[in-house]
């Protein structure tokens, strides 16, 4: 491991300057640090170097890397739309090992428990390191030391802007899809592997040198919709099947039946509502979690009952967000990515559920995004602190467990509300301070908890909305306190060596927070 | 006027290598110049400078042009979609000159003659040059000399490649949109002044420093769909009109009446019959044009006696291309742009009738295009030489009346069909050698005259096809010598001057041909 030079960042939290051997700007606040320069550009191309029937068909992923020059130390990027039933990604990463190609940097939009082998591959020395969201496996490996490089995680616009900027250079981008043309049109709508939008692969084929895509579902030119466009696409690759189709989606998501998590998305609901959040021509996000399915159930008989109507929601998309735009409460669905079997069948079939992109959606380095847009966002945490910081990345033990998805990006909305348990397994959610910091407590509006809702004193506005209204308005200090008097204290601080492991970066390619080992 | 220094090219030209101060290759021969490089990349933005809120509304052209940072000797772009009824590419012209701008190059995808204004512009000092194809009167303005600057006429597809190989660094990009939300998105297939597809637009909307989009029917966030994103645009400018409908899209679009031309017409449906190229799943490319339009509805005919499908049918589209995908003749149109009414219609309704742009369809230096996977196209020309090459940018006269549109691009189908009366006006369209070459003879397969059908002696696979038919083959030259029997000689050489006005620049960006000034 390099050595590393640190420095204390605008959160106050010690950050490596030099990750992975380039120089990193710290975090310098939200909105305080000015890009320049340009964006990155791929190599030009010429047809003349392209089959002109638009056949780009090759027998096997093998022949693919091969053709796209793959070698050592190359930067391969894969998307996580296939979820835990992915197979492709390993497979490349596999190939490559057959190859005896060294030193990759696996650049995925996020991993899974299925890619657990990959570290059988970085203990090989096939890949160097990772470069994305671990969640899991991954993630408690790179927490205990073992990887060569530094993990860095990204939020999903974060990495859009990643690759955008120039940050991060993909060699190779191989883009599983559930159906695609010879010409690399590509689509996640159709297919017996159907998983929604292809929306993270976007950036990977626009920007990488080279595009693999590999499909199960070959159709005649021209694949419809082509959110990938084979104009950008090199070679394309028929197998078998790129994963499990039931892993890939849920048959169907569930709702929370913890009536301590029902009242949280009761409290939620009645929020946005008594706030006066919800009122016709507004908008909302909330995921594919218990407490957020219940919230948008609830959220939905309030909207009936006021007889209000949105102008969007944003998914990751769920039957109940079908069924509320079936029903007539929202005039439209934009969407990141696709959860059940409903959802896949609405944005195959919809016209107005869409989906989106990274770029549209969370690109902080843009002319805007829609993020900042939505009126009212609910999202999850692991910790939160008493200044409001949240925390989704480690758990209190320090152990790095979960990605950032699009929750950094996401914490731009005009209300940003964390609907956590104030105790989870016996252990706090309100802490002193979170053990990692994800999400800066400027940008989070509101705390719900099943005892009580915490309000940022910086949002005077929102304490004034629901000023008088029978909501169990509480500071978030006296919350936590509350727990700590019943389960017997503070937690106990997690046990760090002072090595980094992984660093957090921010929206805008800045480092956050820094992840260390843990000690045996 | 600059100095020129002159080279003869691979077309056997002469041509400039330096165009407007900027060294130009000169065309090497189809498929020989390899380009290097990345591709052009505009500056990195970022949110924290654009409203959270998404409202990026201003009230007027000229407050968008001056945040815009509006100066001498900047490149303006602007799109064609609203043709001959466009309101906004002059107004944005006109507007920098009431700010005092001087020496704008006007960079428009493709001019009408509803901008015969820009003359009076080009003379007050307003607009230094024009690169961009020139219909009519700025066409006459340009051979007349009196132009400061060199016209460069670009394909559609190659005014793609220059705007994303850098060869045209677009200042400000002015987008007439007939649909537009707060934020920038924006599509033309929707609202009062409803065009269709905005593809030409596209490129503009992405590498331009600086993008307007300027609606006269504005829409609540989202706007669906976005054919141009928001993400990629400043400022929007809300407009009482941008256009004239009328004039934007014929009500219908209208078959030849001619016998020559529908015997020709039928020549080429038959020849698309007979050599074998009208088969299941097959596609084909023909314009709006009286004689391609009948083309289109005897082919029809032919593909419902034969029990024949296409896959695939390319627009620009018409209400016979809709009927055709009405009747299940074709599976998808996809649609560069749309001519009339009931092709606006589709486009804004029907889920197999797809925008496309430049980029998927036209661009040579992408990962392949769409052109090259046409089995056959029909296309027109002012003249075509005994070679095979043909003209579509001059006339006989040396007139620059035309711009290039899609047609060099087409050239790449499988089958490239000149449909062409042999005589137009009592000037033959066979000639000894082109004026002005547009295509090269090498990728123009055949030529269809009321008089016969000439096939490129290269195609030697073509000729084996029809052979034994009752179609009437014949060599071009014989058909040419009938034609100059018939009306007493070969046609007059133009009276030109050894001044270059504009150059005809290729697929990849190199330099075609010249374009001489006229004598007075």
């Amino acid at each position: 491991m390099t050595d590393f030079g640190f420095v204390q960042n605008a959160a106050g939290r010690k950050v490596p300057t030099v990750v992975n051997g380039k120089p990193q700007p710290p975090f310098q606040g939200v909105g305080a640090f000015q890009p320049s320069g340009s964006k990155a550009a791929p190599p030009i191309r010429s047809c003349q170097d392209y089959p002109a029937d638009g056949d780009k068909r090759l027998p096997d992923l093998r022949t693919a890397l091969e053709r796209c020059g793959l070698r050592d130390g190359m930067t391969l990027s894969s998307h996580h739309h296939l979820r835990n039933g992915d197979r492709v990604a390993l497979e490349a990463l596999q190939v490559a090992g057959e190859l005896g190609v060294k030193d990759l940097i696996w650049f995925p939009s996020a991993s899974f428990p299925c890619h657990e082998p990959v570290i059988d591959l970085m203990n090989q020395g096939v890949v160097h390191h990772i470069e994305g969201s671990m969640n899991g496996p991954l993630g408690r490996y790179t927490s205990q030391g073992e990887m060569r490089g530094l993990g860095v995680l990204r939020s999903h616009g974060g990495r859009w802007q990643a690759i955008q900027d120039g940050d991060v250079h993909i060699d190779i981008a191989v883009i599983a899809a559930p159906t695609a043309d010879p010409f690399g049109n590509a689509n996640g709508s159709h297919g017996p592997s159907a998983c929604g939008s292809l929306g993270f692969a976007l950036a990977d084929s626009i920007y990488a040198d080279h595009v693999i895509v590999v499909t199960d579902n070959l159709v005649p030119f021209p694949c419809i919709p082509w959110q990938i466009q084979g104009n950008n696409v090199d070679y394309v690759v028929e197998v078998d099947s790129i994963g499990d189709p039931s892993k890939i989606v849920s048959g169907t998501t569930q709702i929370t039946k913890s009536p301590d998590r029902l009242l949280i998305a009761e409290y939620v609901a009645r929020f946005v509502r008594d706030a006066g959040i919800m009122k016709d021509g507004f908008s909302f996000q909330a995921g594919a979690g218990g407490i957020a399915l219940a919230f948008a159930q609830f959220l939905k008989e309030m909207m009936k009952d006021a007889g209000v109507k949105a102008r969007f929601v944003r998914g990751g998309s769920t039957q109940y967000l079908v069924e509320m735009m079936e029903e007539g409460l929202t005039d439209y669905i934009l969407d990141g990515q696709t959860f059940d079997l409903a959802a896949v069948e609405s944005i195959a079939t919809h016209p107005h559920h869409i989906p989106t992109s990274p770029f549209t959606s969370y690109n902080y380095h843009g002319k805007g995004n829609f993020a900042s847009m939505v009126d009212a966002v609910v999202l999850g945490a692991t910790e939160v602190d008493v200044n409001f910081n949240g925390n989704v990345n480690t758990h209190s033990d320090g152990v790095l467990l979960h990605g950032i998805g699009g929750w950094q990006n996401c914490l731009f909305s005009a209300c940003t509300i964390l609907a956590v348990p104030a105790v989870r397994d016996r252990i706090p959610v309100l802490v002193e301070e979170v053990t990692t910091i994800t999400g800066p407590g400027e940008l989070i509006d509101v705390v719900v908890t099943e005892r009580g809702i915490a309000i940022n004193p910086l949002r005077t506005d929102l304490l004034d909305a629901v000023e008088g209204s029978d909501l169990p308005i509480r500071p978030i200090q006296e919350i936590k306190e509350e727990v700590e008097s019943i389960i017997g204290g503070k937690p106990e601080a997690p046990q760090l060596i002072d090595r980094p492991v992984a660093v957090i970066k921010w929206v805008d390619g800045t480092v956050l927070d820094t992840v260390w080992q843990i000690a045996d």
